[in-house]
């Protein structure tokens, strides 16, 4: 078995100039759950069935495994300079350890050395991977575009939303799968059925997180309660609930929406007309849908211990608490 | 004969979401010399010395070529934000059109969009191609950031000075040489040449930079003269003449350089001070050794029109006037 986290603390930055380096080599010791390098190999186990799984055929997968975790905190860092964040897994991010112009080109570095990582991937997956990796890539920075976009936008529908969150976060979980899974061997259809149980348990995963946001338990949680009501962030319960409400709770809600001095009167308030609604369910139902569908795709799989870890990840999903 | 600026006009940047390509299109519209494109695409035509030049040999470098292209305006692009620069090839620069975020998260997908370049690569040719390309992106970061680094550094060499400007320029237009050369067929002998010549040239034209700085025509030059002397830039010339100077022009020098209100004055004196020190003349020494290198390396190459051109562009360079 790959231990995924010894492989991330084999890579080597103590390069020159240190400047450059030591904020990658902070990032990346910063720990995360490793999701993305997890299902890439999780994904090639499924398709190898039980076969090498330890020997060559996983080893040619390590590599594209990486470089989507290295590149997935890549997205973090740079995220955390657009947002002004200052605190990322309970450590000060890098614009603020350092400064600002270390957080621009040591992502930038970090970008290219996710590439650097593909130069390991079997010469004749190389052209394929590629081109998925950069899909990928498009498509997370696209979602990091719209997801900025809607912070001016009056209108935002559902649909939109969807869109949205799928490329900011579901395609690189799914792309994950795919990839891990391609160079494994995986058929067509194969391929698929892991980019969809990607995708889904991705858009699963976020409205989760904004369900969390509200209704998480402050103890396990790990960050405050109403943090999104406070800011006004378009999620899931925000949209469902403009859509839903009728003139004069429509009415309430935009006015709590201008408030900015309140916070702790905003987030109850805002909390029970979200309950009122009955945005909280409907949000869950929709989570619901997607964790059946991710589910739905395993079934179309080799069925083993890999597909089965699968299965207890989408499970968990739905009802973890942070 | 491929005509560059009309490739780059065909890269459709006509996409959704508009926030993220339009900046972009601005940038890759803006103009500039598209030297490193040319190098690569001439490299090319040196080693196919006539042969197949307008066929599909040619072709088959056009994409890396739009890669390196697309790669360096994605370093103007990030440099801009880091430098605070506010107008770049007369236009304002896009953190200044639209905002810093923007220029970020699009400076992002253009490094991503020169990798998307790099699918087009013939198969066979991509792995190496791929670890080339990289090795070039490493170089440039790594050449940034010792740019930053020798802001707050007292005492810079000579040797480091080089170091930096080796790789902040030079690299990326000595792999433009090499991809280039590499992708059309080029034997090692024949790519270790094309990569001497772009990095001497590279050399050449970065301190031919620094002279033209101080010493340009304001008529012709294209921006203030003085500059560097204003914020105390460690150019070659400030580097050759804090090595050159006796104790008294050295403290005079110092003295110069901790004030900061009277810029025209200390243009004047600080460009005096640099005469008296001989300091143009040994920058144009060192200038010339580097062309005289360049010139070398195309000695061992086949001699045919692209030779040619190469030869007059590095002559060029010694006498150009901005």
């Amino acid at each position: 078995m790959i231990d995924i986290n010894k492989e991330i603390e084999r890579l080597d930055w103590s390069k020159e100039p240190k400047g450059l380096y030591e904020p990658i080599a902070y990032v990346l010791a910063s720990g995360g759950k490793r999701l993305r390098p997890t299902l890439a190999l999780t994904a090639a186990e499924v398709v190898l069935n039980g076969g090498l799984i330890s020997g060559t055929a996983l080893d040619d997968v390590l590599p594209a495994a990486l470089a989507l975790e290295v590149f997935h905190n890549f997205t973090l860092l740079h995220d955390d300079v657009m947002d002004h964040s200052a605190v990322r897994r309970g450590k000060p991010t890098v614009h603020v350890q350092w400064n600002q112009n270390t957080a621009i080109l040591s992502g930038d570095q970090m970008l290219i050395e996710a590439y650097k990582l593909l130069e390991r991937v079997p010469a004749d997956k190389l052209p394929r991977t590629l081109r998925l990796f950069n899909e990928m890539a498009t498509g997370v920075c696209e979602g990091q575009q719209l997801d900025v976009d809607f912070e001016h936008m009056s209108q935002v529908s559902i649909d939109d939303y969807m869109t949205m969150i799928e490329k900011k976060t579901s395609v690189l979980i799914a792309y994950a799968m795919r990839i891990g899974g391609y160079i494994a061997g995986a058929s067509e259809a194969q391929e698929k059925a892991l980019y969809e149980y990607g995708l889904h348990i991705g858009l699963a995963f976020q409205i989760q997180d904004d369900i969390l946001d509200v209704y998480g338990d402050p103890k396990t949680f790990g960050k405050a309660i109403g943090g999104d009501i406070c800011c006004n962030k378009k999620t899931i319960l925000l949209l469902t609930a403009l859509e839903r409400a009728d003139a004069e709770s429509k009415a309430e809600l935009l006015q709590w929406m201008m408030t900015t001095d309140r916070d702790a009167e905003k987030i109850k308030a805002v909390t029970e007309l979200y309950d009122r609604l009955g945005v909280r369910e409907e949000a869950e139902s929709v989570m619901e849908e997607h964790t059946a569908l991710a589910l739905a795709a395993l079934d179309r799989l080799p069925q083993n211990t890999a597909t089965e870890r699968l299965r207890v990840l989408a499970e968990r999903l739905v009802t973890r608490k942070r």
